[in-house]
């Protein structure tokens, strides 16, 4: 799989290839391992947005038309989807299925959504893998879709370079609780269905929170959009085309991703270490252990401390 | 913190010394596991319930109530708040916080909000202890109540014996998408404010997709509240009672609490090995290492491979 050939493949996007190599990806072993460290000299060169937000905002209605407007600038655009409401990973019901399915059959659109059934966790280091290798088969624009609400979704919205939080005029009563997550990783702001009543409330309370509470060194901008007339796209596109100069111009796309990337490494790191732990620790002692901690005998932590402790004498050879 | 009249104080339900304690478990030093390590052998008496549904569902709310509940049936109870947009973690606004508090003014009441900022994975392991310890403080019934979207609250919930997932009338549409997350840790579904329109075609679709879908033994239990006012309060409780009950029978309670605490010794044991790296790396390495990424002379998962060699070498003394 790792072979010069099938590397070909990616890098000229062959769908087909792209496809198996993420499934290499998602299944996880040494072969993807393999296949991750060959393309690597390639990756660095797709720009990378994260469309995030609530379940209902419309990120697909919205990723699909600001994927329709990267193709009329003659850009391919690679999509990942984790988001278990989303019509790309068929979530949603079979009407919006059929919505999406014109870029789909696009020869220079790749979409692949990502289960979030099982480890969350595991999911977001997959998604990033996912979008190294659409990155290295020379997508120009990576877009991952994520539900944006639990941490792990926003780890992978956080891989982004530009990060966009789509809400809806509804959302006006839930701008204040959000301070705590979703306005840390916000660059743009979108309040799509912006037809819909409630819209300016929502535009005055979200310009206000985000003027008293900004971090930032810029202000996210905030677009009004209704993505299902595709209104707004040419906005939104052009606010992310803003950021991203902005971006190079003060070295921050670099150290951005500097940052990423050790965050990365180390990860990886732990999910290399799992990975020991569990080859080497046998399931029947962590059986006996659990049993000593319900009968009162021991604390989980000196469980986990006498598994430590295991685990650095089979490494030192005892 | 950790000599014995501290934990007598604990154990007798003094709230400044519970909540002393649970501050030291948020702050996670070695005192904090030494008070766990102290207090372990009076847990596992505690019923855990967890409250866990999308924001705006009204979970607070009816913690509120079931807690008035199991208060005039003479049981105490731990509240542990880690919802962002919950009145007891102060996300909300003030009219909620003011009508919270004459359960928080009872002396058999105790709630702690946990704040969601910073690392939710570090978040689920010190709610879970902070569960632990309001069990050694002999409280009867703990609530976890968490907006269950991300896969770190859903962590949480899924540490109670009972889970309940709150939806609302307007959930309907959603209810098709739940399928991949939630409908796997409810026990008891609520559908809260009842009394607003669709709640009889949301109760039909909950239901339908449950007898389709349900991978349990028995299909969880659809109730229809209005929170707001105490409407199906007691319903719920006698089903949350209902479903302890069938737990006991079934031997599922404890080989239930027997397989989390297997994960959690795990979740700690990794804890502990990311804090044993972080102390025996140094960032420069680290620093060195993403920089021969960024410049793609080296894959992250080979930055990482050097780095556990890096760990094992220190480990063996090299």
């Amino acid at each position: 799989m790792t072979d010069e050939n099938f590397i070909k493949k990616v890098r000229e996007q062959d769908k087909k290839t792209v496809s198996r190599a993420i499934t290499l990806i998602e299944s996880s072993n040494g072969s993807a391992n393999q296949l991750l460290k060959s393309l690597h000299k390639f990756t660095g060169n797709a720009y990378r947005i994260g469309i995030t937000g609530p379940p209902g905002a419309g990120k697909s209605t919205l990723t699909n038309q600001l994927t329709r407007y990267y193709r009329r600038l003659n850009k391919t655009v690679g999509i990942i989807a984790v988001d278990p409401t989303s019509p790309f990973s068929g979530g949603a019901l079979l009407g919006d299925r059929i919505r999406m399915s014109d870029i789909g059959s696009d020869p220079g659109v790749f979409i692949r959504s990502m289960a979030t059934r099982g480890s969350l966790g595991g999911l977001s280091k997959k998604a990033v893998e996912a979008a190294d290798l659409l990155d290295a088969a020379q997508y120009d624009i990576i877009i991952f879709e994520t539900v944006g609400v639990g941490q792990s979704e926003l780890d992978i919205a956080k891989a982004a370079d530009t990060t966009v939080v789509v809400l809806v005029p509804e959302s006006g009563d839930s701008i204040q609780a959000m301070k705590a997550g979703l306005m840390e990783i916000a660059d743009i702001f979108v309040i799509n269905k912006s037809d819909r009543q409630g819209v300016d409330a929502t535009y005055t309370a979200l310009t206000t929170i985000l003027h008293l509470y900004n971090r930032k060194e810029v202000v996210p901008e905030v677009i009004k959009t209704v993505a299902s007339e595709n209104k707004g796209i040419e906005e939104l596109a052009v606010e992310i085309e803003k950021h991203r100069k902005s971006l190079i111009e003060s070295n921050l796309l670099e150290s951005n991703r500097m940052n990423k990337l050790k965050e990365r490494i180390l990860e990886n790191l732990n999910y290399l270490i799992n990975e020991e732990i569990s080859g080497i620790i046998e399931t029947s002692l962590i059986h006996e252990l659990a049993e000593l901690t319900l009968e009162g005998k021991l604390s989980y932590v000196e469980a986990s401390e006498l598994l430590l402790n295991k685990y650095k004498q089979k490494l030192l050879g005892k």
